[in-house]
Order: structure tokens, then sequence, then C-alpha cells
């Protein structure tokens, strides 16, 4: 054989070897099964995951939007960031909307005195000074509304008493209840609070108006009180409430997305991001929604580096501010990244509540289930999630994703959201209730531990996910 | 044979004969399986019971001694006994206590500010006007509040964030920690409120000052202030806090028992009495505690009327009242009765809640378990309940009573307490989440089913229990 013979000859034998090598390639559980352990030893005795968290809920407490509590958590994390060793830790400036409750209150005034345990839904105007009072009008759903139609309505409080079908299925009574009562001319709007639990707990969250309809006052009661009123109606009787609220929308206010990373050690402009949302409602602790996700991504990606791991992708926590009123923080990461979208190799958000992990959901825009493509990246991730079988979080569902991350979607990155029992979460959900005694220490450990070992093999394996 | 020698044998005869026929007596579930067949189906298909509990809940409210409500309900009972037919409804009357709770709030005000959900206990006096500010000394048992003494107690506000183990082994906290703190010279007792779960829900109920103790203002928070409180003073948090309440007993009011009857159609005045208490806290609908329980006793007796029974005994309903912060009903009752207590051959006090019944708990005074008599009564109920099995009502324990039949223990009544699954009725107790929403409308027919068929047996069956 000639020279070049000769080489053409072990090209084709080095290709060819380095085919076979990427057909016997291990499964990724056996690849990761050291690390995994490590990094699942160390979230499952973590105790700092579980104090940022305490601190977090009984220092700070809730963060909404525009608060002074928010941006104190957001400098927080900055420094407790920086403190735990973590690289390029930074703020980015998102302008966010300030909404305020103010004074509330709600009062049925006939056919007896009692006063209602309410919360304002977020975004409502205020009543007119010295509040407005006015008969009920009780409904089940939306076809019943309109099938009382204008004239019953007109001047009426629309009470939308409405079976908890899951908050998919019934949160759009919270949202556009207001709206829709508006149209009909009613004066103000009342929901029965989004849970299939209550004692006695009313639920806030945000509500929307529609362009070219008066807006009128949006509050949640009880399910004990929507109850109530439900039946003192079916009962004949007229039953008035008053109802007294402050809430405005001041200019937006200065508020930041707060991140930090793990530099990648081959490809460190290739991104796995993961998180959770700061921002919280102005009730409770924001424990569940969304401290205890957010801590998690963070102590997940801190454990990484207490163990001196460091991918071949670059890992980023971020903290996404007002997710809970604007989407504000993950519209601005996305602007943010520009083309470098496309870099992020996936996208992982834990906003569903610290309840003991089941595994993920995931999903890739333009890539359908049962199509080999999809079929592929699940294999991949399923193979991650046998090294998070003996923790029970190793189930792998379609329909990954999460306010903050929806908008990376559409640059074709695979969106990821940790999934849990979700035995309790609309329980505590935007109420007062949603504080740090609800939070199962064991659960927090078991989500770290998912959180982490996930992050640290998708951007350390050779491949990407799709 | 002489005429007197035949009369002495037909005598003797007659006497082995009846001696004969009582061994053969047929086993009381035999005995009483039609009628209670017939209880049964009208219970389990019952509305009226339903209803009734409705308007108490819906149109009266809550009926804390001393209120109007009360008064109201005790007056509507009545009426409404008389409508169903029912025999001598009478009313009782009754001074009671009459305390009021007036405003009241609660707010921390160090380390940083936050209103806290509060209650005041019954029979609490108030703060002098303006409220107390008062640094927190959390303890979590009487062990560590005698450990810390008076000089680390004085001038302060006692928090006890007390784990709950239950109301028996929990309840003494509320009861009585107020006047345990004052001893050491705080100036305000707050107790953790008394549940396993909670919502954001503080539970009022009574409390007892200690002659010669000074008395001081006396609070629950929600498990998770309490829990916020004690994570901030262990963090070494100076927490402060603001409490103001216009609590204050005013002189004894007027109440009434109110009570009904199927008169007895052998022995009249041998009576089987089974009821609840009318009144509740003032909070809430006083839906289970007891309005379930007093409305199940009625509705038994009712369905006994409209069924045509009338058993050989009097079947007594009454309900109590004042049982919640005083027991003057339940003491007033066996005033009344004089010697004729020891007449009332079962006492039945349904005040657990109306959840899924499980049986029947009973007691007899000096009558110990395991011995022959007490077999001998629990045979007779076991007899009965096996009447009850097909609805899971057939238990029968050790331990009946309740705080309206006390009374009549002295007298040798039998002493007998519905008894639930009782999954989540300290959820409910004492605060605003007990509404008619959390009875399921299955359960209340099997309570009015379960009452029905034991007390009629009690009161038609050939002997006695005791």
């Amino acid at each position: 054989m000639t020279s070049l013979k000769r080489v053409a000859t072990l090209v084709a034998l080095a290709l060819t070897l380095s085919t076979l090598a990427s057909a016997q390639k291990k499964p990724l559980d056996e690849e990761y099964r050291d690390i995994a352990g490590r990094l699942l030893g160390a979230a499952l005795v973590d105790q700092d995951g579980w104090n940022k968290l305490s601190y977090l809920t009984t220092r700070i407490g809730n963060r909404l939007s525009g608060s002074a509590n928010l941006e104190r958590a957001v400098q927080w994390f900055a420094d407790r960031m920086k403190a735990d060793g973590l690289e390029n830790v930074k703020l980015q400036p998102v302008k966010v909307p300030h909404w305020v409750r103010g004074r509330e209150s709600a009062k049925m005034v006939e056919p007896y005195e009692k006063n209602l345990n309410m919360l304002g839904l977020g975004s409502s105007i205020a009543t007119p000074a010295g509040g407005i009072t006015a008969s009920a009008v009780v409904v089940g759903s939306f076809t019943e509304l309109e099938a009382l139609g204008a004239s019953k309505v007109k001047g009426k409080i629309v009470v939308y008493d409405v079976e908890w079908k899951g908050y998919g299925q019934t949160n759009v009574y919270r949202t556009t209840g207001a709206a829709r009562a508006a149209k009909l001319g009613a004066v103000a709007s009342i929901v029965r609070s989004m849970t299939g639990s209550s004692l006695y707990t009313p639920h806030t969250g945000n509500q929307n108006y529609e362009a070219g309809v008066t807006p009128i006052p949006a509050a949640a009661l009880t399910v004990e009180e929507t109850g109530m009123i439900r039946r003192l109606v079916e009962g004949g009787q007229d039953v008035q409430i008053h109802l007294e609220m402050e809430a405005k929308m001041l200019p937006d206010a200065d508020s930041a997305n707060v991140m930090a990373e793990i530099t990648g050690r081959e490809k460190p402009d290739e991104v796995v991001v993961l998180g959770g949302h700061i921002d919280s409602w102005d009730v409770g602790q924001g424990a569940h929604d969304d401290g205890g996700g957010i801590v998690a991504a963070w102590q997940a990606v801190t454990l990484m580096k207490q163990l001196g791991l460091r991918p071949r992708r670059t890992v980023r926590v971020v903290g996404w501010t007002n997710e809970e009123n604007g989407a504000r923080g993950g519209a601005a990461y996305r602007t943010g990244l520009g083309d470098n979208a496309k870099k992020h190799v996936a996208a992982i958000e834990m906003d569903g509540g610290a309840e003991r992990p089941v595994g993920f959901g995931f999903s890739i825009e333009g890539v359908e289930p049962n199509t080999p493509a999809h079929d592929a990246a699940r294999l991949k991730l399923q193979q991650i999630a046998k090294l998070l079988e003996a923790i029970g979080s190793n189930s792998i569902g379609n329909g990954g994703g999460g306010t903050d991350i929806e908008p990376l979607a559409s640059a074709g990155v695979p969106l990821m959201s940790l999934q849990t029992t979700g035995e309790h979460y609309f329980d505590w959900h935007h109420t007062n209730a949603d504080t740090l005694d609800k939070v199962n220490p064991q659960d927090l450990r078991k989500c770290i531990a998912t959180l982490a070992v996930m992050a640290y093999v998708l951007a350390d394996m050779p491949d990407t996910l799709h």
C-alpha cells in the first residue's frame, strides 16, 4: 500500500472504532452512578438548604413584586450565593408591576351581619372610598352567569361559587371572572378560593381585566363563606355584601433576577438553567410557592460546588422575579439571552411546591410525543432518572414547563418541571398558610437531590437531549 | 291435692315457665330486627335532619352563651320540635356566663411588623386599653416554663408552642396556660391552637384562671405563627408582640335547655335521654360542635315519632345550653331531675362531631370494666349494635360520657357517647371553619340512624342495661 492508502485505511479504521465505541457507550445511569451517589448522599443529609429556606421564610417573609421584602430577598440570595462560592453571581435588573393590596374588608350586611374572610385578587382596582354594597348573585359556572344575562347581573356582586376541579380547570374563574362579570354590568366580582380543602382560608392570585371592559373590584372569599352565601340565596334570602378595597397599581418598581453558575469545564457557553421564582404573594411566607423551589435549585448547585464537581457545560441557577403577577423576570431572562438562548441545552423549573418529588415532566417545542426525536430524549432522561429510583423521583412524563422558562421554548430549549406528589400544594397555594411548617425537611432534601442529579448529568453528558 | 296445694303447684309451674321463657328470650338484635330496619331505612334517606342543620348553621349561625343567636336557636328548636309532633316540648331556664370577645388583635412589632391571626380564649380578661407590648418567651411545655422561672418570665408574653399530641393531652395548655404563666409574672399568655392541622386557622376555647392568681389576657395563635415566633427567638431575635383585647365577662344571661319527648307507653317515668349542646363558640357555625350532635339526636326521635313508634319507656331529646364555657345546662338538667335521675336508664350524648359513626363508648359509675355487671351491660349493647353492623357503627367501647351528661353519673345512670372516625374533627373544632360544608350528609344520616336504633331499643327492651 502507498502511504496515502495506509493513511486512508487507518482513518477508516479509526472511524469504525469510533462508531463502535459510540454504539457501546454506557447508558447514562451507569456512566454517572458514582457522581450521582455523591450528590444524593450530600443532598440527603443536607442542612443548609433547610436553613436557607428557614431564613427566607422566617426572617424575610413574603415577597410580592415591588415590596421591600422582595428586594431584601434578591440581595440576600446574591450575597449568600457568593458566600457559597458560586461563580458569576449576577443581578439582572427587571422592572416589575407594583400592585399593593392596601386595607380591604368584606362583610355580609343582609340577611344578618357577618364579617367575611377575604383576600383581594392581584391587579384588582379599589372600590370607591367607603366601599360598595350590593346584592349577591351566585353562579356555579360561566354558563350560569351568561344564562342570567345583564338584566339580572347589572348592579350586583357576582359570587362564583364554583366547584374545585383542580387548578388548571377552575382557575379561569379567578383570572377572568371579574372581566366576565363586568361585561354584564356587575359592580364587583367574588370568587370561591381556588382550593379543594379549606379551613376558612382565602386564596389570592392574579386576575386580568379585559381591554374595553370597565374594570370592577375582584376578591376571593373562603369556600366556607361562598357556600354560606349560596345557601342563603337558594333559601330565598337577599344577601347583601359590603366590600371595601384600597388596592392600587403603582408605577413599575425595580427588581432583579438573581443568578449564579458553575462554569462548564468544556463548553461554558452551553447552559443547563434551573431555578424557581423569588417573588411570592403578599401573604404567608411563600414557603412552597416558591421558596422551596428556588432554594432546592440553589442548594443543588451549591452541593455540586462543594463536591468539587464541574460539569462539561455551565450549570446556572436563576431566581426569577415577578412570576406571580407579570412574569417579567422570565421574559427579561429570555430577552437578555438573545441568540444565546439556543445554547441552553435544558431549562428546569421547580414551581409546584416542595412536596415529595416523583420526577420530571418535559417538553420540547415542535417535538411531539411519540416521535423518534421525543422518544430519544425521553430515553436519555429515563436513563438519568434510574439514578433517582431509590428516592422515588424517577418518573419522566410529558408536559414540562413553567412560567419563567416558557419564553425559552421557542428557541427549542427542552423544558422540564420537577413534579411532586402534589397532595396538599393547593391547600396552601397563595394563602397565609404557605409557611415553613408545611415543608417536610425530608421532602426538601429529596427535591435537592433530584435536581442535583438531573441538572448535573444534563450538563455533563456527552450529547444533549435534543 | 287441696285447692291450696293446687294453686301452689300452678304458681310454681308458672314461675318455671316464666324462667324458661326468660332463659329462651331472643337476643336483642333478633327481637328488634324489624323495628331497627324501619328506623335505619328512614334515617338513611332522611332529608329533614340535613335541612335542620343547614338552617341552624346558615340562617342562625354560631351560638355563644349570652348571644341573641343562642336564644334564637333555643326558640327555633322548641318551635320546630312542636311542629315535628314531639311531646312535652319544654324550655328549662338556665343562667349562663356571658363572655363577649369584643375587638381583638395581635401583631408582631419586632423584629418586623406582621399582623398575627388570633382568637382570644373564652373567659379571658381584656388587655389594658391600648394593649400590651412585650417580648415573647417561647416554651414547648410547662416543664420548660418552670425551668425558666419567674426571673425570665416576669413582664413577658409566654408563647406555648406545644406540639399537638391529641386534645386530651394537649388541651391543658389552653385551659391552664394563662394561670401557670401568670404565677411567674407573665403579662399575657398565648397558646398554639389545639390542632394537628392548620391552614392559618386559630382555635378558641375556654380557659380557667386560678384563684389567688392575678388573671392575664389569654389568646391562641395559629400553628403557623407560633412556629414562626419560635424560630425567630431560636435565631436570637427579640420578638415583641402587641396584643389588644376588649374581652369581658358580663352578668349571667338567660338561656335554656330545650327538650322534647316521646312518652313511654308502659313506663313513662323511666327515661332514655339523648342529645347534644345547642350553644357553640362565637366563630364559624358550630356545625360539627355541636350542631350535628343535637340535630342528629333530635332527628332520631323525630323519625321514631314519624314511624309511629312509642317505646316502653320515655325517649327524651335534650339540647343542653352552655356546654362550651360553663356546663351550666348539664348541671341544671341534673338538678331539675332530683331523685328522678335514678329513673334514667341511659344517657347518650353526641358531641364529637358528625363524622362517620363507628359506635358507642359506655360507662357506669362504680361498675368497672371486666366485672360481671359491666359485661352483662356490654353484652346487651353489643346485641343492639349488631343491628348497626351494615352501617359500621357497631363498636361498643369503654369510656362513654359527655360534659352535659356527666352530672348523671353519680345517680348510676349508664352514660354513652356516640363515637366517630374522628378524622378531621379537631381541624375544625372551635374555629371559623366549623361550618356546614364540613359535614358529610351521608355521615349525618348514619349518625341519626345509629342514635335512633340505640335509643329506641334501650327505651323498649324488657330489662335495663344495669
